[in-house]
C-alpha cells in the first residue's frame, strides 16, 4: 500500500503522539465519570483506534488494524494507564491538548483517505472514510459515556477541518496519480495539507469561530 | 442483482424521495438541538443511508451504497440543506412527512430484503436485513441526538409493519423462484406489499393503533 | 472449524442457556422501561447475539450467526416472549440470573476466542474478538434503553474475568498446537477457564469486589 505519509519517521512519530493523545482524551472521559480502570482503557482504546475500526469495516480490510496492530494497541494501553495516574496533570495541559489533538485529526484524516485510495476507492468514498477515521473514535467515545457526541455538540469547527483535508488528500492523489506533479511531492503536499487542518482547527478555538447552524426565522426551531 | 423493484423508473423515484424525506427527519432532529450545518448534514445522511449502511455491511458487500452512491449522497445532502433553511415550513407539513416516511419505510424493506436474497441470503436472513435497512437509519439517528431510539420509544406500529413486509417480499420470492407464478409477477406484488407495509404504518397512526407492551401483572414492571 | 468446545453437547446446552438468559436480560430492560413486545424482542435479540454480529463483523466471516442461525435466534425470540410474561418471576430469581450471566460470560469469551482463532487470527487479535463477544450485546443493550453501558458503569469485576478468559484461551490453544498436551486435553482446560471465568465473577458480586479506578489525587477528577 502506497499511503505516503505511513514511510516517514516523523509522520510514524506523529501518528503514534496522535493515538496516544486521542487515548488521553479518551480515559480522561472515563476519569471524570469515576470509571474503574478497565473502563479507562476501553475508552482510550475506543477513541484512538474506533476510527480506523469503522474505516477497516467499511473498507472490507479486516480484521480492523484497531484489533491487530500491537504498537497501536500498547500505545493506547499506556495512554491508559497515564491518564488514571496523571489526570489532573493532564487537565491542566488544556492547551497543548488541542493542539495534538488537532495534528492527529489532520493526520488522520489525510491517512485515512489515502488508505482508502490505496484500496481502490472512488474519491467520494475515499473522503467518507477519512473522515470516519478522524470523527468516529471521538463518537465512540461520548456514546460509551452517555453524552451527545462532541462532533455534534461542539460550537468550534472540527468537522470540517477533517472535511476540507480529506478533499484535498483525494485531489493532490489525483494530480499525482495523472502525472502533473511529480511522486515526490505528494508526501510535501500532504504535509501541507496536515498543517492546514491544524490551522483550521486551532483558530476555530482560538478565535471562537463556529460553523453557522440552521437559518433563524424566528419559527419552528426555538421551540 | 435481479432486485425487481430498482428496475422500475417509479420505484427508483420513490426511493430517491424516501431518501430525501428521511434526510429531512435527520436533518430536522439536528435543527431542534440548534447543531450546525454540518451535524444537519451529518444527521440527514446517517438517518437516510444508515440502514443501507447496515445491510451491506453485514452482507459483505464493501464499500456499502451510503458511501459510494453518489446519487444518494448528494440526495441526502440536498434534504439537509433544505432542512436548514425550511424547517418551519417542513415542520408544519407533518402529514405529509408521515406519509412518505411510511412509504419510504415499505420500500426500503422490500428492497433491502431484494437485495439480501439476490446475493444468496436465506429467508430468514434476508427478512434481518431488510429490517436493518429500514429501521437502522432512524436507529442512527437517535443515538447521534442523545434520544431513545424512535423504534423502540415510539408507540405506533413502525417496525412490525416493515417485518410484515419483509416477511412477505420472501414469502414473494419464494413462489416466483418455485415457478408457481411467473417472474412479471414479482414486481406487481412488491408494489401490494410496499402499500400494505404503507397502510398499516398510516393507520396505526391515525388510529393510534400499538402494539401490546408485557403483559402487566401488577408487578415488578411498575417499579 | 475446530471449536472444542463446540463439538460437546453439554457446551452447547450451555451456549442455548447462555443465549436465553442474556435475552431475559435484554428483554427485562425494555419491560422495565414499559415498551411494547416488538421492542422486548429487539433488546432481547441484541443483547443475546450482538457480541456474535460485532465478532463476525470484524473477522470478515459475513453475515453473521446472529442473523443466519436459526436455532440461536429462536431461542432469543422465546426469551423475549417469556420475559413479556413472567417478568415479576424473573426479576425475583436474580442470583440465579445472575450465575447463568456468568457462565455464558465465560463461555462466550472462550468460544469466541476459539472461533477467532480457528480462523487464523493472532492471540491478541483473537483476545479482543472474545471479549467483543462476551461484552458487545450488554452494550448495545444499554444504548437501546439510553443507558451507560454497564460494562462501563457496574463497579464488579465483569469485563476483566471476560479477558482473563480470552488469555487463558489463547495459551491452552497454543500449548494444545505445540504439542506440549494433547488435544484432548484443551476441552478438559477449556472447561476450566469457563469455570475460572464465573467464580471470578461470583465472587466479586458476592464480595463486593471492585478493579481500582483513576489513582485519587484529590484533584480535577473529583469535579
Amino acid at each position: 500500500m502506497e499511503v505516503a505519509l505511513e514511510t516517514n519517521a516523523v509522520f510514524v512519530g506523529i501518528e503514534y503522539l496522535a493515538i496516544f493523545v486521542w487515548g488521553l482524551s479518551g480515559g480522561l472521559s472515563a476519569v471524570r465519570k469515576r470509571y474503574d480502570l478497565f473502563s479507562i482503557l476501553t475508552c482510550a482504546w475506543m477513541t484512538a483506534l474506533g476510527g480506523g475500526l469503522v474505516r477497516d469495516t467499511l473498507l472490507g480490510d479486516l480484521p480492523p488494524v484497531g484489533i491487530t496492530d500491537k504498537g497501536y494497541i500498547l500505545t493506547c494501553l499506556a495512554s491508559g494507564l497515564v491518564v488514571a495516574v496523571a489526570h489532573p496533570e493532564i487537565m491542566r495541559l488544556k492547551w497543548t491538548m488541542v493542539a495534538i489533538d488537532a495534528l492527529g485529526l489532520g493526520l488522520f484524516a489525510v491517512n485515512g483517505t489515502a488508505k482508502a485510495l490505496a484500496f481502490g476507492s472512488s474519491g467520494m468514498t475515499a473522503v467518507f472514510l477519512g473522515m470516519a477515521t478522524a470523527l468516529a473514535g471521538g463518537l465512540f467515545r461520548d456514546l460509551m459515556v452517555g453524552e451527545v457526541p462532541m462532533i455534534i455538540r461542539d460550537k468550534h469547527l472540527y468537522a470540517v477541518p477533517s472535511l476540507i483535508g480529506c478533499i484535498l488528500t483525494v485531489i493532490v492523489y489525483k494530480i499525482v496519480r495523472a502525472g502533473t506533479v511529480g511522486m515526490q511531492w505528494e508526501m510535501a503536499l500532504d504535509v501541507v495539507i496536515v498543517a492546514v487542518v491544524f490551522v483550521l482547527r486551532m483558530v476555530s478555538v482560538a478565535c471562537n469561530l463556529t460553523f453557522p447552524g440552521a437559518v433563524d426565522r424566528g419559527g419552528g426551531a426555538s421551540s
